[in-house]
């Protein structure tokens, strides 16, 4: 009854943890949010709804989501999550990225070189286990050790115990630790892509935009020893769609947001963070531009590398904007202070009344303007090393594919020997399988292209920390970038797969004896990297672990679960009212059609990125302008959230949400969902485009499960 | 015969300025290399050479060099020099940048609406006077306000006297004060434009390489009273253009090069100025190039300015590249250390036999460490202010043609009613015609691309500085950079050159009246932008012009003026030979032909930058394919040398130079001619191509005196 009371206050202030009055809310699946969906939409979440929810989705590797669509292990995601896939897949002779995909039959279904999927079973609390290996007096250094021990040994448990890829998830950023156990798909096969002009069309210019015209689909298919999986947990395809009103639900992986994160962390995202980002995307993807506008090959090979930098910078962008308008940040200090205020009045209630349990009430206003205060000193820290930790350990300064295999071969020859409680937390024993895949991949990789990479990225970590820079001077090894780009991808054999498999399992002596330039070099930066990491750990992360988890006991105080935890890449349940919106005084319907795009593609003269395939342009009359195309809902979605099946009361595939429009780039920090909408790909216009246009009956068949 | 020793002793020591023994050199008209080049190339130069060489070349307010090739005003320049006013004049109906242009006859020349184009007359030695009017004791800031009062008098008197466009230029970074004075064209018209598509074939990706295949010529002509000026001294076209071995001359307006700077004014470049110019030029870019993906109009509005911040991206990139390479970086080390050594040997000889005169021998050495010393200083007061400098009062932070427009608008308002030599510089008498050409040109503007312009600027600004600033503040007026640039542009009236006058005529009683959000914030960072020019006079400019001119007169007393000062927009001869080089082990020959674009075109599938022009594709066969088309030569240029005159000892114009391969990026800090080049059009390809492709007959027969 309290939180209750503590939650009705917040609102009278004004507060903006108005969750009980928006749709907000990328919900827990072992926390759903029935109350609020009963209240609001008077919609019964039942357990089995739930089950084929959770059972029925799917994780991919490449950062996206799908789900299975048919009790074959067929799989529906974004055509743009796929693309990674696709990408590996092609060749100069074979364009599957520009030109398209479809599997005559079964056996002709390709394999992807290193996708793997991921479908979660189940999950269990073990925020008690992880915090109870932090004991008092411990420093940050010991702390971070001791949890991130617990961690692996939890995970190395569950793998042992039930073979599913087990990950301790923080929950509220260090309020909470759930243990994700997934059963994982590393047989994956490409079944069907569209050609790019029609799963992007408009490319960078309508991406976040809205109105929306993609078939920003992609299907591809599990198979277990060697047989497509069984899935009878799968969602139905709905022939139908949704229509303006409906309540709808996007279960999915969003990847990340700070809308939890304190005035402080905000204004450092902004003033530190973001500007780095920025200045690192627009050199990233700058470069891969000029790559690409070498000739015809050279565009293929950036093609997908290329639409990833220019996403992750129009997104980035729209955060920047976002954390720049004055409104966003005025009403983050309004939820700090309303929080507090809540506190206070609370602490003052029970001071003249005061109950047995009652003593952390009256320390709560306290408590929290001392845990904000401890995560600004944080970033006070951070920001003197934050460039370094990025560019050094994260990798940005050297980042090129190349460069990441050669870091994890040197780190596998000094990390595995160790226990796995004792590793780097991404070489715990619970996910090498999942990190081999990727070090041993046997997909293509171009030397020109690899070299502007390492470049471009030599470049921007000479620009970051000065020519004089002792770390600087190391990587570039008495050359400028260019020139040391170009030796490190002559002289080194990591190109080669089995040659990686060859040094892995050379082990310590392998490290030791190899002269392999891009070795060298991972080895030379590790120490600076590794103490890097060490700090980061020790004065960052912990002490923001222990900070919020302390704001994160005191919100529940106040609010209860009545807040969602921030994004972390594991499956959520968002939902949502499928309707319009204005800008500046026009009314955009709640979907476009096929019309719409063949009319853009004419009024812009045909000219990339608003070419559309051949295919649509000669099938055109085959069409009906009027079939909806891509719709948007009112539904809580974030970067990862890319290929979640959106579904409808019934737990039908009713759409394949694939994007924001530009007012839900905001949606990082802030909900809102007067303009803010994400876009999907209507169910209709999947099977209309499929029957039509595509020689895909099989498919069609299987979908609709004929 | 003591410089003479002294330069002999460098020359010993290994030193680096060793000019007699290459072509470096962008030397004075008044102070020509006429020993050097009979040293080294028995060429007499001759004083008609020269003259000629001065009165028939020009300079153009976009940022390029040119020259007359007839009699009747023809001017001949780059298409790229050209392209400015080439989109001033174009329309969305009427694209002259990539259609091209040709007038019909003389009354079909088109007007360019702001071009200004100067011809040097002659040059006078002002440095005493320029000198003389800081006195001993001034402080910095009071030194810097008495020499700019002293450079405006002297032009005023000069412009008065003369009625000729008259600038003091600073030479050898202030040792040395000369008064250019230039005749003056404004009514500059538009004869002929080849397509863009050949004028840059091959786009970003080939600008500054070679082999290379570009007709980057255009052609204006210069009118007076609106007649076709009379220009006896003009270049005769050659027929026949340079070959192999020629020694050839490029006679134009080197923009910036920056050999004499002290070791650390370099690394100040490397490690602040450079980081910081690629950073704001990627976002520009990226910007435009994002812009110009909206629509074919909007590809049009953007190409120029888009074109600029690809060059120069690719230019100050190339440069980065150098001052990071640990060669280039040594060489000037030792460059300053040989220099010194120079001058202890001197004062060692000096100091057994002194003789009357050479007290300032024996104090040079510690003379010259001192100066050094100086000049390190400066550089690091300035990295504490030199972000905030370039934002606001160069402008970063705001950049678009509209508030550039505005600036100008307050400032003159408050600066022409003080005497002349008083203004800040720009405004001073003798330059307020060549600015009001600038602030009322009818040139077309566009509100969306203004729009983007001012969001990305102020964009960049919140990035360099953070969003709690001050100066950001004040520049967002409590909106978001996005919101802001949309306010800036729906509310002013600018774009409209009337309302700039009458704006102007209002003087300052306008300025207090007006509401323009424009001029509102023009007007509110003033103060700060002034502060900051103030300080950078101070503390920067002065100093260093005072411990530059220091280092001048040591070096000339150990070198003579065997260095030419370095570049400065003024006119500059430079000579060297035509010749080819290696790359990797292959050998470039000294010309490309037609042929080549043809064969590039085809192996590149055709497609944008490598598609030649329907023109070029349908009138091949009428070409002959082994026609010269771009050669290269050692001769010594930069930026701004664009559209220069290429001559052979007869003083006949052999090509166009508009372009240096990658190897010559680095020639803004060192010299070199191994692979550097600087690459020009064959005069014959131009005839060529006129002759065949263009219906041209009336501009062939005038440039070859038919």
């Amino acid at each position: 009854m309290r939180l209750f009371r503590l939650a009705a206050l917040v609102l009278a202030l004004g507060g903006t943890a108005m969750t009980a009055s928006s749709d907000e809310g990328m919900w827990l699946l072992n926390d759903p949010p029935r109350d609020l969906l009963k209240s609001r939409h008077g919609f019964e979440l039942s357990a089995s709804w739930l089950d084929r929810a959770m059972k029925a989705n799917v994780r991919l590797n490449s950062g996206g989501s799908g789900g299975f669509v048919s009790p074959d292990g067929l799989i529906v995601t974004n055509h743009h999550v796929a693309a990674d896939s696709i990408q590996k897949l092609s060749t100069a002779d074979r364009d599957l990225y520009r030109g398209g995909f479809l599997a005559g039959a079964r056996d002709q279904e390709l394999k992807c070189p290193d996708l793997e999927v991921n479908v979660l079973q189940n999950i269990t609390d073990v925020t008690a286990q992880v915090n109870g290996a932090v004991k008092a007096g411990m420093t940050p250094a010991q702390a971070a050790a001791a949890r991130r021990a617990a961690m692996a040994r939890v995970e190395k448990e569950s793998l042992d115990t039930t073979g599913l890829r087990s990950d301790v998830v923080t929950l509220y950023n260090g309020g909470q630790y759930h243990l994700y156990r997934y059963k994982k798909f590393t047989d994956v096969r490409l079944v069907f892509a569209p050609e790019k002009a029609i799963a992007g069309f408009g490319g960078d210019v309508d991406n976040f935009e809205y109105p929306r015209m993609n078939l920003d689909v992609a299907f591809f298919r599990a198979y277990e020893n060697g047989r497509p999986a069984k899935t009878p947990d799968h969602f139905r395809w709905s022939p139908d769609g949704p229509k303006e009103g409906d309540l709808v639900f996007v279960t999915g992986h969003p990847g990340t947001t700070n809308r939890l994160e304190t005035l402080a962390k905000l204004r450092h995202r902004r003033d530190h963070t973001l500007p780095y980002t920025l200045a690192r995307l627009r050199a990233t993807e700058a470069a891969l531009h000029q790559y690409g506008e070498r000739g015809p090959e050279e565009h293929r090979q950036a093609a997908t590398v290329h639409h990833s930098a220019a996403n992750a910078r129009k997104a980035f962008s729209g955060q920047y904007q976002g954390l720049l308008d004055s409104s966003v940040m005025t009403q983050k200090q309004k939820a700090e202070r309303d929080l507090h205020a809540t506190l206070v009045f609370a602490a003052h209630q029970h001071g003249m009344i005061p109950g047995p349990q009652d003593a952390k009430i009256l320390s709560a206003p306290n408590d929290y303007l001392d845990a904000l205060e401890r995560v600004a000193a944080v970033q006070a820290t951070f920001a003197g090393f934050e460039r370094e930790y990025l560019l050094l350990e994260t990798g940005h300064g050297v980042s090129s594919e190349l460069f990441t295999v050669a870091r994890h071969l040197v780190r596998m020859a000094d990390e595995l020997p160790k226990p796995s409680p004792d590793r780097l937390r991404e070489y715990r024993d619970s996910n090498l399988e999942s990190l081999r895949l990727q070090v041993f991949s046997p997909a293509p990789l171009y030397p020109a292209l690899e070299r502007v990479k390492l470049q471009t990225a030599l470049t921007f970590l000479a620009e970051q920390l000065g020519g004089d820079h002792p770390t600087v001077r190391l990587a570039l090894g008495g050359k400028n970038p260019a020139g040391r780009a170009d030796e490190l991808v002559r002289g080194t054999r990591l190109f080669d797969a089995a040659e990686r498999k060859k040094f892995a399992d050379g082990g310590r002596a392998a490290l030791d004896a190899s002269t392999d330039p891009l070795v060298l070099l991972a080895k030379a930066i590790d120490p600076e990297a590794r103490r890097l990491r060490a700090r980061f750990e020790a004065e960052v992360e912990e002490p923001e672990r222990q900070a919020y988890a302390e704001l994160a006991r005191l919100r529940f105080l106040a609010l209860g679960k009545s807040v969602a935890p921030d994004a972390t890449f594991t499956l959520r349940l968002a939902f949502g009212v499928v309707k319009g919106y204005e800008v500046d005084g026009e009314k955009l319907p709640y979907h476009t059609s096929f019309g719409g795009a063949f009319d853009r593609h004419a009024r812009l003269g045909g000219v990339e990125p608003f070419d559309l395939p051949k295919r649509w342009l000669d099938g055109r009359a085959k069409l009906d302008p009027a079939t909806p195309f891509n719709f948007v809902s009112t539904a809580d979605t974030i970067g990862g959230n890319s290929g979640s099946p959106v579904l409808n009361r019934a737990g039908e595939l009713v759409g394949v949400n694939f994007d924001r429009n530009r007012h839900g780039l905001v949606r990082n920090f802030v909900y809102t969902e007067v303009q803010a909408r994400h876009v999907a790909v209507h169910s209709r216009a999947v099977l209309e485009a499929l029957r039509k246009l595509y020689p895909a009956e099989a498919l069609v068949k299987e979908l609709t499960g004929g």
